[in-house]
């Protein structure tokens, strides 16, 4: 499909300063760190949300528990990514609190029509924010990468979502088509916030900057940040069985 | 006031059965002590939805965040008491699921129409179904116990709401005396719900005829169960500063 590559709404454009190479290891400075922790907490109340909303709207019992499970999930682990911030000398509740409303645009822009569409948006959205904060997370080690990577655990691609989607795309193929146009929708959309997330937080782009401190992880350096989201989208969508 | 203890919408009526004499101490069968295990772990549940719907919809940050963290825990504990029913030889989420929709009456007769009922609906609600788990749970001793009692914190009056509620009233008269109305309704709601539910359950009655374990708490033996769950919510308003 020539169009696997190419979410056409919005188009993302990485600002310029995330091209910027990386150079010697210089880790982010101790601001830019909350920044990241800061989009962490906050993504972890999105994610909380958003699934609490869904579990709300289960066509069954079985899925609203585990959907309200994950919700649970999601969340419980914030205290030690708001711990690490004040760890840092900031004032945790503001820096989470300054993303408010920042993913509502996103969110405003998918809502779904259907429950099928509403878990296609939840596997990829929170697969593609589990990306994004993955490459940035490569940029620390220490305590600040242990709490972000138990975090991005809530975000990992869902097992449940995937499992339901593939079923219900294989079983019919006029729903397959209208997901995995939705999932074009969605990863455009997706692409589009993170490019947003960026222009607005110079900290996240500095972050992004700075090498990965495993030098294996360079192939998802910042310049090449949105070709490594999308191909991992596509994979995404692949493992359940839709064109990306 | 003389309406204190005399909620007036619907009038509870204690089923015949539950107004049994405790006899000598014999412990609940094990399918009781399920039937109890499984509306611990749905009203954990009904928690987690309440609180996040809350939490959505909460005038500020800060409210956000913390009934997003409370619903988080309401639901954090359930696996252990699922964890029970299995132990003890049960399916729990057949259980669990034998529950779906019983909430449904008070939920839906209790549409609050500002914040502030909202807020009042669940300090009157999780007050009222945390005295009447209590009571059930104190027919039991050994693991059940502990898991309801682990599982009853979460129901634990909440002081976010009580301190946000005292303070509004006492700082508006006509909203007090609004709240106090509607505090009314809630109760009211709140014990023919309690009713309702011992009359579709007829484990939960035999449960609450069991003599509880610890002497001391004959006082709240299934015959006063509904003067005590009353006598503990005017308390609880009081704590507020309005009249049961």
């Amino acid at each position: 499909m020539s169009e696997a590559h190419a979410p056409v709404h919005p188009a993302p454009t990485v600002p310029a300063t995330s091209q910027v190479s990386p150079g010697l290891r210089t880790p982010p400075s101790v601001a830019d760190e909350c920044e990241l922790l800061g989009l962490v907490a906050y993504g972890q109340l999105a994610a909380f949300t958003q699934l609490a909303g869904d579990s709300r709207h289960a066509e069954d019992f079985d899925t609203c528990l585990q959907l309200a499970h994950l919700a649970s999930a999601a969340l419980a682990g914030q205290g030690e990514v708001l711990d690490r911030i004040t760890t840092l000398g900031e004032d945790a509740t503001d820096r989470l609190g300054s993303f408010v409303g920042s993913f509502d645009n996103f969110v405003d822009r998918t809502a779904p029509s259907t429950w099928w569409e509403g878990l296609l948006k939840g596997y990829v959205g929170f697969g593609v924010a589990h990306d994004f904060l993955q490459v940035l997370a490569e940029r620390f080690d220490g305590p600040s990468r242990a709490v972000i990577d138990a975090a991005l655990e809530s975000f990992a691609p869902d097992a449940l979502a995937a499992e339901q989607l593939a079923a219900a795309a294989a079983a019919d193929e006029v729903l397959g088509s209208r997901l995995a146009l939705w999932g074009r929708r969605l990863v455009g959309e997706a692409l589009g916030f993170v490019n947003d997330l960026l222009s607005a937080r110079p900290g996240l782009v500095r972050v992004l900057a700075c090498e990965p401190v495993d030098p294996a992880e360079q192939s998802t350096s910042g310049a090449k940040l949105f070709s490594h989201l999308t191909a991992a989208h596509s994979r995404r969508m692949g493992r359940i069985g839709l064109t990306a």
